[in-house]
């Protein structure tokens, strides 16, 4: 027999998972529309030319490619020629080489590594249909042929927010104010938005006299893990002298700023942003502003979105460089924490599958009971009906194991006088009314 | 340059799109919610040996598989046997063989074909955590290797309600209700409830001195399509007589009815269902009641879901049968139909990325406008800001090419009075209020 468990790294969710995701998204969806962002989907598979060569040697390894089919596939395999030239790279050039030859070779669609790549491909391919500022937020998942572990996931849900077209520090400033505003919504208290600039930090660096730039800011990329001495023990062992170690270290934490920041800071007034002349962000395509979100107390503290601007990315399909700036949060991250600090509100936390179960008396009332639950419905109420004659305890039982708070029974003297029996199973608390006031009365009692 | 369009068959959904299809899917979840269905998801990737073989030939060759990956990928290669195999395969078996042999030689993952495998899937590995009776529903996208053509893609949405756990046609009952408010809700108003029984048509093909079942079954299911002709001689051309042909056809287009479909007929009281007897639908798990919803007016009559009881299907990963019915309604149908059909309330037909554009006087006002924006927000409206100061018939000219109904502006004059201007685009109405009372009045006028 075939296991049953979800591929490797790959989750299923169950009804109480997605409500609590839907609520998150929801949330965030609503923050962004209200800044006048717009919701973009594209496709899960994308052609595997698209995504080559976009992130890196080792991004590349982590794309799922997707075999060929049909005759493609069989002239894949047919092909004398391929299949010589794949034994001949094994035996000469080694294993890398055989792997891309035979990853060209035998597929020619991917699935989905990240939204920014497909976002430069949609607006070089609707360049006419997009407003000239062009506001997205994207909310889909995304698929990376990592390793899985405590955390990281093979297939996860990006949170992408990015606007285009302006080189205006108002667009940094929005971004940081709805990112903030959707934490705010969520119930965060301890957040910090830190913000550096990436030409700020090339000229410390350079001012350290230190020559390989982005080996500097990988390695000060660590600081939150590795502390200052790891990260100076980081920049000697890549060749850089101690003495521009020390100088770029206390550069760095020294703080200072520059006009571009200053604008943002006086925009988001009243949202916790500081500078931080240590934050790096790993990405090398970063052009300008640079934020990071991170949680300051308990047990998870650490960052929970990121983001800057970037302004020679979203051209990469087209003739012209596109500024841009954009913000993605840590949707999976925030899942997380918040379901350790018992952040969802009673209402998700407790998820139900309905507000009441209606039971059946005996297969003559099944119409009856039918009626009632299409009058609940009518008034809003979620409701499930018990969906066969069965003994009353089974019902009970039932409605218990699914957690309904309220149960209605229609039995036969009730449905002669055109009442309804009901019970708050909650409180155990026993109610009577006639058929058209059950709906008004527990949702009376409810509120 | 590599192209920018989507993958073949597969499309991007701008925010237009995106606005349509949520709407839609927003009422089928509010009603399958009201109904005490609960939502899933599962992974768009499976394991290759969880999809493989449920679908027969042809739909397993509609798989996207997913190519292996690192070492995997290398021993798959340099199996010299495996590809010794493949030659010899390709020599004497012919393709068919190769390419299964190379499938799974190659590949360890794909992508999910429908959504009712990996609920099997879910069932058999969840089954202590599940209600007795789960019943669900999942709108999720699933991947076919078909040849595309109008209306049919190879990423597409399903949209599944499941009902899992009992025999009784309570859950038929139910399950037909809630594809009927949702219609309603939609506002289709020319839909039908086609509904027939399984073990009723088997009577029939057996009264009509037919054999064999499921051939008889293909033809009948061709009957809107190409007419009583049309099926006649698709049964004899497969070797029935003409006899039992006509009588065969004369006894589907004479109705009748049974004791299960009489009671799911009373319980559906007030629905437009009704029982068809010429109704076979195609697929052979179903082992109970079926039916199909079909719209009867105008240019798109024809089927917009269809579903059934299959009683054999949801335990094929465990060790017991376990009663099921479903529903599937044809979700990207239903856009096209709503689109031709205009159906789609004005807010969601004439989307727009914001209700309101505040737009930049100068460079000294940007932090008054943006302190606007937060406070429309603050109640409610969607406001987008001009993201940088610029020539004012530039920032209208912008409003107008996004269609924002309402343009904000604050100019020092207004500053100092602490006034905002603002004006209804559509109208050409403009107001003066103060500061704090122009959401007020937006709301008002939009009212």
């Amino acid at each position: 027999m075939a296991s049953t468990n979800p591929a490797r790294g790959m989750r299923d969710f169950l009804p109480a998972d997605v409500r609590k995701r839907e609520y998150v998204i929801g949330i965030i969806k609503e923050v962004y529309e209200r800044y006048g962002f717009e919701p973009l989907e594209t496709p899960a598979v994308e052609n595997l030319e698209t995504l080559m060569g976009k992130y890196g040697e080792e991004g590349g390894q982590l794309i799922f490619k997707i075999l060929k089919r049909g005759d493609k596939l069989l002239e894949a395999l047919s092909g004398v020629d391929s299949l010589g030239t794949l034994e001949a790279d094994l035996d000469s050039d080694g294993l890398s080489t055989t792997r891309k030859t035979s990853e060209s070779i035998f597929s020619d669609l991917a699935l989905r590594y990240d939204l920014t790549v497909p976002l430069a491909r949609v607006v070089a391919n609707h360049r006419n249909e997009l407003p000239k500022f062009f506001k997205r937020y994207q909310i889909q998942p995304v698929w990376r042929a990592d390793r899985p572990a405590r955390g990281r996931f093979r297939e996860f849900y990006q949170c992408d927010v990015d606007a285009i077209g302006s080189t205006s520090t108002v667009v940094e400033a929005e971004i940081i104010s709805a990112a903030c505003d959707i934490l705010d919504r969520l119930g965060f208290n301890d957040y910090e938005v830190r913000l550096n600039h990436r030409q700020f930090l090339s000229k410390l660096v350079a001012d350290a006299g230190i020559e390989n730039e982005t080996e500097a800011l990988v390695a000060l990329d660590k600081l939150d893990k590795i502390g200052q001495d790891g990260v100076k023990n980081e920049l000697v062992s890549r060749g850089i002298s101690e003495d521009s170690a020390d100088k770029f270290l206390a550069s760095v934490s020294g703080g200072g700023t520059n006009a571009g920041l200053d604008a943002i800071l006086r925009f988001c007034n009243g949202k916790p942003v500081r500078v931080d002349a240590s934050l790096a962000r790993g990405l090398s395509y970063y052009t300008g502003a640079i934020m990071e979100i991170v949680l300051t107390e308990g047990d998870f503290k650490g960052s929970i979105g990121g983001g800057g601007r970037y302004d020679g990315l979203i051209g990469m399909f087209g003739k012209e460089q596109i500024p841009a700036c954009g913000f993605s949060l840590g949707l999976e991250r925030i899942l997380v924490v918040m379901e350790e600090r018992g952040m969802f509100p009673p209402e998700i936390a407790e998820s139900t599958p309905a507000d009441v179960l209606v039971t059946i008396w005996n297969d003559e009332t099944i119409a009856d009971s039918l009626k009632l639950a299409r009058e609940l419905r009518s008034h809003g109420l979620r409701v499930t009906v018990y969906p066969q004659a069965d003994k009353e305890d089974k019902q009970w039982k039932y409605a218990n194991s699914i957690k309904v708070p309220w149960i209605c029974t229609v039995n036969e003297t009730d449905l002669g006088e055109g009442m309804v029996s009901f019970q708050d199973l909650r409180s155990r608390q026993r109610y009577r009314e006639p058929f058209e006031q059950v709906a008004a009365k527990i949702k009376e009692e409810n509120a």
